[in-house]
């Protein structure tokens, strides 16, 4: 098995060592990931600039290609440009921090397999949900069983698989829940200071919280210590909305 | 109705101008926008560097505030913590070039009016199908006609109205299409070159391309001369794959 590695929070981060390590002996693996953190990018891709990439040793052995980029933009230069093989699968992570819920959509690590997906390669998000004292060994557990599992059933078509773990020692994780992205969102605060010079400038923060039903939700499975599997797709049509719409009268 | 007014191509781009003209008498409008141009930024907010925000005077008149970050950092920051009322409608745009198909998951110009959307506020994205010669008239009548409807019907619980405009004389629009998002991807090219101190760097660039059945799709009513209407949201759950991944042994 071709696999190929990236993820958000940059090459040097100890989230894609860990899953390096994992997933190492499955097959041959290549490194391809942004040189800096990108957390929070959403789908992000660079058009304006060029892309400069370095190549990364660890110990004196080459490790991959650092990306003067994005998670997406990445993903897309391994694929069209870097590799000269197409992996049969893409593994992004071990995300410092859950992707579930409406995170989904700013996270730099799911864009990566989202990117793989579009590019037709079956492709996987892995995040642990903590930003302190992450539980790697689990993570990485988790990340190898399920790369063995999309290479046995493969995935749904257009579609990736958001994987989020638990921050638990392994003999603590209850089971694997197939889950849907939760309803949520980011309650804001901004932090409004004044620089030295009189200007003002904000800091975003906020904390998440989760709306409408939650059963059977990625954001339900974590808090039970169930690792959470979630398909995600690209296509962010409201099929539902279309003839709601279709009554608007327009033509008058 | 209060309007709050963004983009991605920055607020000293025509088209925030064009659309500020077209919606100006319907009621008090604020513009709250980028400094600079942030297309296919995807959905990035801003989480490790502060944001600056900067007063826009146009004629020695108040234009707006320019924020230093992304389509969405505008929308929050405006929502949040800029404006001392809350707005009764977003509009994002008028964005040079379409985004449509797979390019609404890059697109800036449609993650201001996702933010818009998850603040729970009712939101339009609105872009013209050229890069050149655009034809900011027609956009703008279209822009000021659908924010007119939607403060008439509302719009779709979660749920962003996607607008792509054909580049065509007003005269010459076949009319108004509720479309979804087609089905496409860009066949990427990285152009390989060599800075003059010997290193490598890549531009990326690409066409897109239509795949499977191109009925109803946003593409499909731009080629044929139609404003394209797409409801479009961020629950990117693909819920038809659920029954599959429960079939996945790992309990064993």
């Amino acid at each position: 098995m071709k696999i190929l590695i990236s993820n958000d929070d940059g090459i040097y981060a100890p989230g894609i060592r860990a899953l390096y390590q994992a997933v190492r002996d499955l097959g041959e693996i290549d490194v391809v990931a942004p040189i800096a953190e990108q957390s929070a990018v959403g789908h992000a891709i660079t058009l304006s600039n060029p892309i400069k990439t370095n190549r990364v040793y660890n110990g004196g052995e080459f490790f991959g290609h650092a990306v003067g980029g994005t998670p997406a933009d990445s993903v897309k230069l391994a694929v069209c440009a870097l590799l000269d093989h197409r992996p049969d699968l893409i593994v992004s992570g071990i995300n410092l921090g859950p992707n579930a819920g409406i995170s989904v959509i700013y996270s730099g690590t799911v864009s990566a397999a989202t990117e793989g997906t579009i590019l037709g390669i079956p492709s996987m998000a892995i995040s642990i949900n903590s930003f302190k004292n992450p539980c790697w060994d689990t993570a990485a557990v988790v990340a190898r069983r399920l790369a063995l599992m999309i290479q046995q059933h493969g995935l749904p078509e257009d579609t990736l698989l958001n994987v989020n773990v638990p921050n638990l020692p392994l003999d603590q994780i209850k089971g694997y829940a197939v889950t849907r992205m939760g309803r949520s969102r980011f309650v804001e605060v901004f932090d409004r200071r004044t620089d030295p010079r009189g200007n003002v400038y904000y800091w975003m923060d906020g904390a998440l919280e989760q709306l409408g039903d939650t059963e059977q939700t990625d954001l339900d499975a974590l808090e039970n210590g169930y690792v959470s599997m979630t398909p995600i797709w690209f296509d962010l049509t409201n099929q539902k909305a279309l003839p709601d719409l279709r009554k608007w009268n327009l033509d008058a």
